[in-house]
């Protein structure tokens, strides 16, 4: 192994480890480089996956030895601009394979969502490059099984909590600026450094580039007909925007973005003209979790977007620091942003479902698909209202809630199958 | 039936709501009525029962027509002393049977806890008349498939919503006092008059004394070694405050608590002397929700005391209106024991776990039983944290999760009987 150093470094199971490589390579086999027609510019992004643990771990492992700040972290309301500010980095931890799950089910509840437990399971197992690097894991209160077992990983890694209140008035946006206060003077500490105004505008304005080109990607993955890319693909670099270096994703996404339009403009599509296209709308999908779409996928349809957080919800909107003059400025500014996240632990929360029609209509989908992670409350008692208004809409919607296990693939399968047979 | 007027009145479905009565009496007759040497004020509280949806509407019945406010609750963080100060009533609303679930789970997720689907779903039915009169229900954020449900229950119902932040640090503080204020107002509000100095003090005293009254009984239900009323009476008991007007329920618990100093005098026990004395830690057990404490006592056990918001945490903590001056100076008192909850819900919340081990100690038990209603996320990963502080002291602990179906009865009692086995 060509990292074997480094994992020892970090107090890896190595052993585990090349057990949980194999199987993602096999499955990236088998669900991306086996595919046809896909876009040049992917060829950047499946070198990401096939280095997921390699040379993106030795980049951040360069940046701790340089005493930057290192942030692990499971939600987009962590203020990423903040460390991208004091030149640390902030990721998203390991939390979308069941291989570690049985491991964290000695300590957690069965019935808790997948994503938690395949994280605090990768912290078990020590088979997490990123959260052995993490000088902090920054959680935070938006759902309870998160805030829950944040104690228990606070008994394992050094863990801070973030209290996203979840209602939207005054005293609650005074408590969230708070919180990204302290966040800043928490990350200063790391780095050893106090953030500057200018630091902290160029932090917001590398991450608003990020977030533009994943918006231009959203843009153009189903235009005029074309769909230029897999939904999987497109999933995938939403991923990937959590783990890479904020400029050269950016860069790569546009260059791909490039390439799309070209294929836009030739009519190249990857699927046949009449495909019904499926808005995926719920709980974020957290890589190596490509069960649903590649289901969608496999039965005939394309997903043209994503309504979540790993997604719409991370990109639809920037930071405006037009007019920002100090450091607090710049804070109101991330507020208002990091306000307008229309998490189903809000209530009320009717920006969500309104959005998620908006979406449907500047997707022009034939149909959507509810995704709930199991367990996951929260989404999953919000499905009523946004299917509710779907059905007011005249939006045809299946439901599933999954976890990451495989054995009911063939089950959801047979329900997208008959979903899609409708859409046609 | 004697009521049907009344009912009528409160837009209720009678066929289903007979069904429902008759269920309860044949389950009440079986597990209450039918016991031998149970406490003579236990008279009252079995009325109580009979009465729960006769008499006892037919108070609240004439309260509303009187302009007074009708507050029903889910929670034991909504500020009941100020609808006493208003000559209101405050009470929990229905939702402790599996009778009305089905009916929820056309609108809610299965996989949520069966007390929130069993109050929705009385909503749904129209066979709750304490619902059905409440001039408002009071919702809070404490767990967030209620949170999520009470969006969906304003749809047929008037609702508010409290904030109950889930740290306890100065902003939060801050933020759960004007909750506080906010809700004074609105009760204000409904009762047409403003809340005195001198009526919020006195509210406060009256459910002041319905606690002491609770925590007296909790200190004699077992003592010097005698079992002096069996734990599922004083489970009725602690639900029963929940519903009864508070004066005349803390007089009725005095005067039961005055018996039981008697039977512990006289040695009078509903157990053997050697019964293994448990305590059952957890989540609430609305009425009819009998299930647990009927299955410990019925194989060999008594249960001593509910670490739980039906039980210890109501009524472990008052409000300390010594040196109170002002309306203002009573909020902060109401916010000070308010704030003492060591609900779930917090984040941390060691303070439970110490608790817990407290209570241990005081009524010396044998056991812990930890109960989990399903899908319960937070009391479900705190269990860890209690569960490992209890076996360093050396404390055995069995852990059940479950809802209000009956299928897993027999189930659960063989783990209970293999449990008390092994105390003993």
């Amino acid at each position: 192994m060509a990292y074997e150093e480094l994992y020892k470094k970090l107090d890896m199971d190595i052993e585990k480890h090349n057990q949980l490589m194999e199987i993602l390579g096999q499955v990236y086999q088998e669900l991306f480089l086996s595919r046809k027609n896909r876009p040049e510019g992917m060829n950047y992004f499946d070198g990401v996956i096939a280095e997921i643990h390699g040379k993106r771990i030795e980049e951040l492992f360069a940046l701790k030895e340089q005493g930057r700040a290192l942030v692990g972290t499971f939600c987009i309301f962590v203020p990423e601009e903040i460390v991208v500010a004091a030149k640390g980095a902030c990721y998203g931890l390991c939390g979308g394979a069941q291989f570690s799950i049985p491991e964290a089910e000695a300590h957690l509840p069965r019935n808790i969502c997948p994503l938690i437990k395949s994280a605090y399971g990768f912290k078990l197992q020590r088979t997490c490059p990123y959260t052995q690097l993490a000088d902090v894991i920054y959680g935070e209160t938006t759902c309870e099984a998160k805030k829950k077992t944040w104690e228990l990983l606070s008994q394992l890694h050094r863990v801070h909590v973030m209290h996203i209140p979840h209602k939207k008035e005054t005293l609650e946006r005074e408590l969230w600026r708070k919180e990204i206060e302290r966040f800043k003077v928490e990350i200063e500490e790391l780095a050893g450094n106090t953030i500057s105004f200018e630091n902290l505008k160029e932090g917001i304005e590398t991450v608003n580039a990020k977030r533009n080109a994943m918006k231009r990607l959203y843009d153009l993955r189903c235009k005029d007909g074309v769909v230029s890319i897999a939904g999987l693909d497109a999933l995938l670099v939403n991923q990937i925007s959590f783990y890479d270096d904020p400029v050269r994703f950016a860069q790569q996404v546009n260059q791909l973005c490039d390439e799309l339009e070209e294929r836009i403009e030739k009519g190249i599509s990857v699927f046949p003209e009449d495909v019904p296209k499926i808005l995926v709308s719920g709980t974020p999908m957290a890589p190596p979790n490509w069960k649903l779409h590649s289901i969608i996928e496999q039965s005939g349809a394309a997903v043209v977007a994503e309504e979540a957080c790993i997604g719409a919800r991370y990109f639809r909107d920037n930071v405006d620091v037009s007019g920002c003059e100090t450091v607090e400025d710049l804070i109101d500014a991330l507020l208002e942003r990091y306000l307008k996240i229309d998490c189903a632990c809000f209530t009320p929360n009717d920006e969500r479902v309104e959005n998620v029609i908006k979406m449907c209509r500047e997707k022009r989908v034939d149909g959507v698909v509810y995704y709930t992670l199991s367990f996951c409350h929260t989404y999953n008692v919000e499905s009523k209202k946004v299917m509710d208004r779907l059905k007011e809409e005249g939006i045809p919607v299946l439901r599933i809630e999954t976890d990451y296990s495989m054995e009911d693939v063939e089950q959801i399968r047979t329900r997208v199958e008959a979903f899609i047979e409708t859409l046609r």
